[in-house]
């Protein structure tokens, strides 16, 4: 029976389940979260909105989300052994998304068992990972978070030591919600892998990071920001980028697998650094990514012409994560921060389901091999 | 089009992959790793026999299986991480599997970056993480692994710290075996996911003991040795076996998703219980055992006439785990140890494909909501 069904390779277009926590409509260009439309979303909530939301499917009453915050308050400081095992990591140079890996897991010390408390202690968690590992890295000891802040200011507080503007909370806010959640990617789509034995949520998010660093997961923002530094000055754009693609390169930052008319998300990144870096100090690295952009599409049609590649979600995040200051090293480990509100949602709506993700294999191996000893081989 | 295809809840049936790896016949009661059937296999092997077998396709040679053991030596010690991070979860009583997935987590500050290096570390390092955890958890020291041991061996030893017997290692050897591979389980997929990403070895591990820890993933053995100590004499079988019936509890330790005539696993670990505990101080347990296993099967037929439960590998593994002086909540991770060779093989044999692991998911969720400030909610 099993013989004589098809294999699906990489499950490519196999309904694993459904879900209600967010839609992507690759043809329409469009993305739901929770009901949302992206834009519609990810402007104007905080982080801490879009995680009620995805959590419970409503927008946060008033109460609500200051029972959120103040129970995500005294989850903030990073526990002994986390900043300890930082410690030592940094001390071998270890890159920040294992280091953000290897911290969740040994949140576990401190989990109260339940799986509301363990996203908490995730969700409270994580900035303080990224930011004091970051700090480590270079020489600097962590910084307690602040404890009027809440999840994004904190992330930037703790990195620098000095409150962000408003603007700035504004600007990674929308980086976060807009990454919160994106169906079911490798890295959710393991978080729910590993839940859907009863497992645990830290056990699940821990897994999701580890599948969120490969390179093929997408969301490698740091290189399409390498090429436009590259580039440095408008004149040198057409020249660099045709450079590139008679090498047979790609250039980083256009096309998307899913979406092919538009990327809502690099459609609400890209106005989110307009406002941030347009008369800031970095308003030339703004107009040179612009001009950048508009030179690689033309680049890209007149190099396959009908393929109509699109600007997608790095390339903006690249720019808006660069404008807030944030180190490359530092973007997958805070598009982390940020997709954790879609992991520990996943994580819940599993566990719901109660049921275990386990397909099929088809044996494509050796029959019939006899033992030999040792001697005899 | 997505919208007309069926949805696979829990991908029931549904082949993600070839492998070579292992085949699973539930009809035929017959399990193959890498082409032996497995009694033909898990009573003669050592275990690092097995890891070469799955991770080249072949019996190692006298001089492949030395380098290997060469290999794992220097491997074995645990790093100062590790070890310090262990003794503060014990200090909190952390569950013995999540400090397994902790500790195995920290290992990726001695990656050497690649996927073989860090597979070795894993293997040579797994064994020691379980015994030092548990010392610690009742005030002892850990014990330093011993030059001259091999991987089953060693970890009796840095248990107690006295060599353990031949008819011991090859007692453990052929548990590891026997649980060594098993199609894509839950946790096997779960690897699979993460490292179909193009990330590390240790990053699929960690997540795969994550999934192992769920109680629904199959694999809990304790619950079959409890219910024969707490029957404790033969002539209480048929009544505690009948009062949990009457209660609506399962009898743990029989019955199996997949295997309906026989578990291939069980018969092999059957006759190793057999061989360890005849003559030796726990024949009476031996014997009550089986008279347990006698009248549960019988009680069962009568209970739910035609449904022909079986004794399963839980049942015996709890027996021959048991014959070798390891705790009961140990019995998780000591399967994670033999499971890892598994886990490995299938990180390689996955990471040659380099496809990504990606299902589609359907939306059930809203549509249409539209933002409301928080003041007007």
């Amino acid at each position: 029976m099993l013989a004589t069904s098809p294999i699906k390779p990489g499950l490519e277009g196999v309904i694993a389940s459904e879900t209600r926590l967010s839609h992507v409509d690759g043809q329409k260009g469009e993305l739901i979260i929770a009901g949302f439309l992206l834009e519609d979303l990810a402007p104007y909530a905080e982080f801490e909105e879009v995680v009620h939301l995805l959590w419970h499917d409503a927008l946060p009453k008033r109460t609500q989300l200051a029972e959120l915050r103040a129970a995500l308050r005294p989850r903030r400081a990073l526990p002994a052994a986390t900043l300890g095992l930082l410690r030592q990591a940094a001390e071998q140079k270890v890159a920040p998304i294992d280091a953000l890996r290897m911290a969740a897991d040994t949140l576990s010390i401190h989990s109260d068992g339940t799986h509301e408390g363990d996203a908490l202690l995730l969700l409270a968690a994580f900035p303080g990972i990224v930011a004091a590992y970051w700090r480590l890295l270079n020489g600097h000891e962590p910084i307690a978070p602040h404890p009027d802040l809440d999840t994004a200011a904190n992330y930037l507080y703790m990195m620098t030591g000095s409150a962000p503007t408003a603007q700035q909370v504004r600007g990674l806010s929308t980086y976060l919600n807009t990454v919160s959640d994106h169906g079911f990617n490798a890295s959710t789509f393991t978080a729910r892998v590993i839940i859907s034995t009863q497992s645990d949520m830290i056990s699940a998010v821990v897994g999701a990071v580890g599948a969120l660093k490969g390179p093929a997961h997408g969301g490698a923002p740091g290189p399409a920001l390498d090429t436009v530094f590259e580039i440095g000055s408008p004149e040198n754009a057409e020249r660099v980028l045709w450079d590139k693609l008679n090498r047979g390169e790609r250039l980083m930052g256009f096309g998307h697998r899913v979406y092919k008319v538009r990327d809502p998300r690099a459609d609400v990144l890209k106005a989110e650094a307009e406002r941030m870096m347009l008369g800031s100090e970095k308003e030339d690295l703004y107009r040179l990514a612009q001009h950048v952009e508009q030179v690689a599409l033309r680049v890209l049609e007149e190099h396959k012409p009908g393929r109509h590649l699109q600007t997608n979600v790095e390339y903006f995040t690249a720019l808006v994560l660069h404008g807030l200051d944030i180190p490359i090293p530092l973007f997958t480990p805070t598009f982390a921060i940020g997709r954790l509100a879609g992991w520990t949602a996943h994580g819940f709506e599993q566990i719901g389901l109660n049921r275990i993700i386990r397909p099929a294999s088809a044996y494509s191996g050796a029959h019939g091999r006899q033992w030999q000893a040792l001697e005899t081989r």
